[in-house]
């Protein structure tokens, strides 16, 4: 019976810091969030500022015990989740659980080999758990919708993008060969990479046609560029027109049972009947 | 009585200049509109030309006369509207109270510390109260249809802006990586910097990258810009499509005269008498 | 009788030729537009030709044998006009009246003043007439489309380009003080030159922001600039699909005369009678 | 009937054959596809490696065996099509036939004029095939519906290019005088190419104005790119606006069958039966 209770306390303790730790309807676990956040933001900060060198000369000493101070919060942070959670491996194996263990590595193996806390941004990638806050501030709506624009209208992006990756190889491709290797086009590899920059309308200028034909050609990819960006926006666009009312507007007819009502119908607009 | 007369008559100078200054409807208000909208106009302009080397040394006392004669009109209009505005206090704490007291304030302040005339480009932000043309020209419906199609998808469009901020720092500290320092990445900020400047398609040349590696990641960035730019397009499209029906369409009931039906509607959606 | 009949005959002469000249309906007509625009293309090409210098250098002559050919044609095509037409001096005052009378002036200029037919270049405003060619090939119903679908939305693209101007004089003069002189932001004018470079995402990198604070407040912008850009596209597509249904489909239903049935439509989806 | 039988072997193993190489249905004809694409990007990389410098010295030799290797595979396939196929002249004129021949050609002309399997880039050409992958991932229908989409907007499109396209020529033009010779603009050419490197927003900044007036022309010319933009974009938009929903809506008839109703039918479009 004392192991009982022993027992028991253990889960009801383990239950209560899954509760804040992966839950966030509850003002504790809501409260863990905020803080988890914050920390998150700044780790991301004090890793940012070491890497500019300004930054790294007049406060090296401070920054890196900022650094420390984080990695053993979150190498806690770690743990707690390790074990409070139902099953520990799934989480280790899962992106999330992955990261969080990237995270807090490199500094640990900055005591063995030194210079490998260079590896430190991957703690960027915690950010993505800066994402949470849309649920604290009750943005999920919008999230999911924006969401399922994308995710239904995946198949369409991805022939696009297929189109656009055997466009760019051609155009590339042309391109090595009119212009030459003694105007920057040095190979076909680097083509493509310029017709990448003229097709998506980025135009860095590090590598520009210098001969009329290609000119030319750079003149016909820029003009097919700025078609092009029709294709993605026009799926998105029919994506998100179609999806909006079906998910704001749920108001049906008594009568006619009819849907797609506006916002201010009093009547509907099928059979005359009050909605 | 003699002083109640008084009183009136103050109150009645004070009612009709701000009825002046205030209002658009009389013709009185829309005189003083045009010739408000034309001084900061004008008193723009000269910001300009002062800031143009090439203007200040020839025409450099012209100017300095033309700074004095508009701040000298300003600073009376800022005393019309703090006396004739029925809680001067809300008025002076109010965005463009603040707006039109800091236009005024640079160019006394040059009478002191010298150069201070310098922050006179603050006057240029009095240029956001040539709005008002909008109102004079009658064009405050497309004015108010866009306004609220911008704010009916600002959660979405927050959603978006929060995405591309921590996609942009994700991606900056991968190329800080890549690329190095070496290469003009010489920091995470500012390989945040470059990942905007490529994602948004805007492609300075400034800082490009140099390695294969890195050109890879470029040129993905770059084709991730390209699509993404789809998002807030469909956006705030799938809105102004939803709201344009109801403006547009003058197609009237007979029995309630309401308007905004939609194109197919059979029956007026608001009394539920046949259109 | 003499004289009326060489009056109806002079006449006809006038009317046959306004009807080749002016119409498009008639073979002739037809005719006369293909030819008129081949030439105008070739007179185009020859100006561009004479000013690149290889060219100018090795055919010069023949160019300028060309140039007087083209003139020549032109004048009498001018004479014609202004002949057959039913009021010369509302053609001669014209947009396009004027368009052909300044295309042929700088030739016969520079008899006299060596040099003006540098003017020359005038000439390619001409160009505007071979937009007739979408009459030739049947694509005024696209062409109409379009410019409707722009025309309706004009307001509202009006209000939206105000409010880039306002914007972009706020962001050039805040980007004056913030990066000064020293970093090429030598101006106001200059900085707002900028400011619309980065805004519309062209980004030449002629210019670019050099300190911290100049590329925080340039990231600022070009995300503004990224997602303003939806605002244009929204306007006009959400106008363009208003429309595409209304032009394409004019079936109505005979039993309640309901109008915007689909295409492939065989029953009025009202009221379920055959349409 | 020896020779029949001959005859009949000869058709069956061309018909299989032909089957294998030209369907998709059957598991052979699937699986000789994955291998052709697989073979297809692996000669596409082997002629991108042989671009760069670097590869080029260090493994000339393999990619030299590989490049024989791919020769004489796709020798063999085409002479396979041209046996197998109905009517071989047919195949032989056709694009991807032209395709196929030109890119087995190089490869053997290097053996008579040296310095010819230069001309190998064509073989990128053949990556164009591999778009049967969709056919292979079921993706036709997305395509098919993207490719319907700017099918039903060509004509759109092609009034819309037509506009840009004298727009350009004008503006280039003007830019040519405005900036002159000494400032970069050497041509009407070069500068029509400025003209498109700066209203697709691509801006490169090879070419970028220096002059007052020069910026001033540019300035309007990147807002009109920055608004312009949207009509492609709204083209394809609405088109695929109104194409979504006959294939993405599964309401169907219960008396007919029939699918693509409205979301706001009440009665099959098809056969008048309620749906």
């Amino acid at each position: 019976m004392d192991k009982g209770a022993e027992k028991s306390r253990y889960q009801g303790w383990r239950l209560r810091t899954h509760e804040i730790i992966f839950e966030a309807e509850t003002p504790a676990g809501k409260t863990f969030d905020l803080m988890l956040i914050t920390v998150i933001l700044l780790s991301v900060v004090v890793v940012m500022m070491e890497s500019t060198a300004l930054m790294r000369d007049n406060f090296g000493e401070i920054l890196r015990i900022l650094e420390w101070g984080f990695t053993i919060l979150f190498t806690i942070e770690y743990f707690l989740r390790l074990t409070t959670v139902g099953r520990p491996w799934l989480y280790a194996r899962s992106f999330y659980g992955l990261v969080d263990l990237l995270s807090i590595i490199p500094t640990y193996l900055s005591l063995i080999v030194p210079g490998s806390q260079y590896l430190l941004v991957i703690r960027t990638l915690r950010i993505l758990r800066v994402f949470r806050i849309l649920r604290l501030v009750r943005y999920m709506t919008e999230a999911s919708l924006l969401y399922r624009a994308i995710y239904a209208s995946r198949r369409k992006i991805f022939v696009f993008l297929y189109g656009v990756m055997i466009l760019v190889i051609i155009v590339g491709s042309l391109m090595y060969v009119v212009e030459g290797e003694e105007n920057g086009f040095t190979s076909i590899p680097r083509s493509i990479y310029w017709a990448v920059v003229t097709l998506t309308t980025v135009g860095y200028g590090d590598i520009a046609p210098q001969t009329i034909p290609g000119q030319l050609l750079a003149v016909i990819v820029m003009i097919m560029g700025y078609g092009i960006i029709a294709v993605p926006t026009g799926i998105v666009t029919s994506e998100l027109s179609q999806m909006s009312p079906q998910t704001f507007n749920t108001k049906t007819c008594h009568n006619c049972s009819a849907e797609g009502h506006d916002k201010d119908a009093v009547y509907c607009k099928f059979c005359g009947e009050k909605v």
